[in-house]
């Protein structure tokens, strides 16, 4: 007698889902029953919103943000100040900067940080570009490096930093400190020493 | 200026990410960036996968498991024995039982478990059908309950209990007790009056 199993479509949708960012065998176990036994299940409209989106987004060959084919949300804005260009890792950092409102210029997503580790170098993210995009702006422009406060953010901020020197541009960072609603008792040390070098007038 | 957003096809494969059980905004997110990012990402066999099971799998006529149209792994397995037919839950039980090695037998999976509380009665589950198995085996079958050990669980299993009383068929259920590995001390009162109840001869 062989142990019954799935059979093997089912097993098949396991081992893709399984594949997925944070997902476990049970997970995916339970996901792919879900959408074969669930009535609110559907399945294919699933299926045709991958395609889709592998299909009809590409990265916005200026930016670097999700875009159609025909254009980029972003860059094709013409209310965004063109004096203000934002640099973020990943195309994903953008969001959140957008839902604050605190920015209304335009971006350029690297698509990664620096890491000798994981083997990113300069080459391997769009800082060519960058540059490109600052020397055609003639001075006009003020870079805002928004990449994380972590070693690997911090070392692409200062290689950038040292890249745009000579570019006669503008180039500033966005502050670290204490986070909004946290208290001093906890913000690590750094932080706190952070927060301190960069203390403003009241 | 509009705030920065994903592009349509990216939002829309979200929401339906969002819809898969234990996926919130943020997995969803984060999943569909990887599907579209990620060099290692295959979106189009995910898709393929989901199309492939949704278009291939039927539930089992006979016993109420997954199955292709042309047989069931389960019924179509001549060494399983006849004599014997496990009563699951849900489909997905028989996957447990099967790795177990604990039972060699049929089942008849009842896509569910009486519930008045959220409107299940028996003739939303596969009872008819399991009635009918019944009869057709003459009084040759042994009708192993192995349903959950929750109240619904057990009023299912009292139910089908009374229905088979008349059928002059053997009907018995799976033991309850300490669970493999559990100490005294982690087991709850009914747990423990269950054990001591269905004590045997050592």
């Amino acid at each position: 007698m062989a142990r019954a199993d799935f059979p093997f479509p089912v097993k098949a949708l396991v081992a893709e889902l399984k594949r997925l960012p944070g997902i476990g065998p049970r997970s995916a176990e339970r996901m792919a029953v879900w959408l074969l036994q669930n009535k609110k299940a559907e399945p294919l409209a699933l299926a045709e919103a991958v395609i889709k989106a592998k299909e009809g987004i590409i990265e916005c060959p200026i930016c670097g943000f999700f875009a159609t084919p025909e254009s980029c949300g972003i860059c094709s804005d013409p209310k965004r100040d063109e004096a203000l260009l934002c640099v973020v890792e990943q195309a994903t950092d953008v969001l959140p900067l957008e839902r604050s409102g605190a920015f209304k210029g335009r971006y350029h997503c690297l698509g990664g940080k620096l890491s000798p580790l994981d083997r990113v170098s300069p080459e391997d993210l769009r800082i060519p570009e960058l540059i490109r995009r600052v020397e055609a702006s003639n001075g006009s422009v003020e870079v805002i490096l928004a990449l994380g406060a972590d070693v690997e953010g911090e070392a692409t901020s200062n290689y950038l930093a040292d890249m745009l020197r000579g570019k006669s541009t503008k180039v500033t960072r966005i502050a670290q400190g204490l986070p909004a609603g946290g208290g001093l008792e906890h913000a690590d040390e750094l932080t706190l020493i952070r927060a301190m070098q960069g203390r403003r007038d009241f």
